[in-house]
């Protein structure tokens, strides 16, 4: 089971980067998205409406408090920040674990996260994007599998094409 | 060379979208960025801020029109898009060219766009972010050398820490 814990959402501003943060997670093959910050069902039924079109289980829920379900959380929780480990060195400790939560920091990231959670993970030491560092660290984790995925109940399927567009019902 | 294409920008809506994916660009090794739609000065600023600060030679570039740049450039040219050819299918090909220019959509994309690329790839067959798409495709390419690199160049290093944080002068 791989949870993408996204923090401090914000209605409007972060509308945009949160869905990217979430199609990434369910397109490379994470089970859920739990937001803190605001709620928002615009994002939610944003989310929703790609499942019910492109298939897949995975699911939104949003949390109230992050504290209280890191806590009881017993999967390794694997907080993404540029800080931490290189992702290279600490990738085979990762995919040693069958139940994992990545925790992906919103604005202000709260400074309770850097002992709540279990590895402090960076996947450069540069200044990326919360949404390619996410890519990457799944990418590593189901080793390429998403780059050929497809879900067995999606309505609609692209089938890939050297020019223009093809969509057939699934 | 590897450059980036990213057209159609708007000032405010996509700062964030854009800046994320400049980012994605400079750390996974891209060596320059042009950008079509409006012209953007907070957005090229904060880029050659981070450049000043963290090193690399990466330079950002405004073009007013997508056409005349594409139609000139004799590097392959990627267009990222979910409805193009598997990039796993064509990746050898991808890397057998030293330079290559990667387009990624905007809002609209052109419908000239198609005919303007030598090949339409998408990452995965599904709704994603470009943000996402870019890194996976530069870390392909790059064969994940983005993963442990650094700039000579960097006034500031980050040095991983499996707790808290760490910067020491470049």
């Amino acid at each position: 089971m791989i949870n993408i814990m996204r923090l401090g959402h914000r209605i409007h501003r972060d509308i945009r980067i949160t869905t990217h943060l979430a199609l990434t997670a369910r397109a490379f093959l994470a089970d859920n998205f739990y937001y803190t910050g605001q709620r928002d069902k615009k994002f939610e039924e944003s989310i929703s409406k790609i499942n019910e079109r492109w298939g897949s289980n995975f699911k939104v829920f949003y949390l109230e408090d992050h504290k209280k379900f890191l806590s009881k959380d017993k999967s390794l929780k694997v907080h993404l920040t540029v800080y931490g480990s290189l992702m290279k060195e600490k990738i085979k400790q990762i995919k040693s674990h069958k139940d994992i939560t990545i925790i992906v920091g919103g604005q202000k990231v709260p400074p309770d996260i850097y002992q709540l959670t279990d590895l402090n993970v960076s996947i450069t030491t540069q200044p990326i994007s919360e949404i390619s560092a996410l890519s990457i660290l799944l990418n590593e984790i189901f080793e390429g599998k998403a780059l050929s995925n497809s879900f067995s109940d999606a309505k609609l399927k692209i089938i890939p094409q050297e020019r223009g567009k093809k969509i057939i019902k699934g």
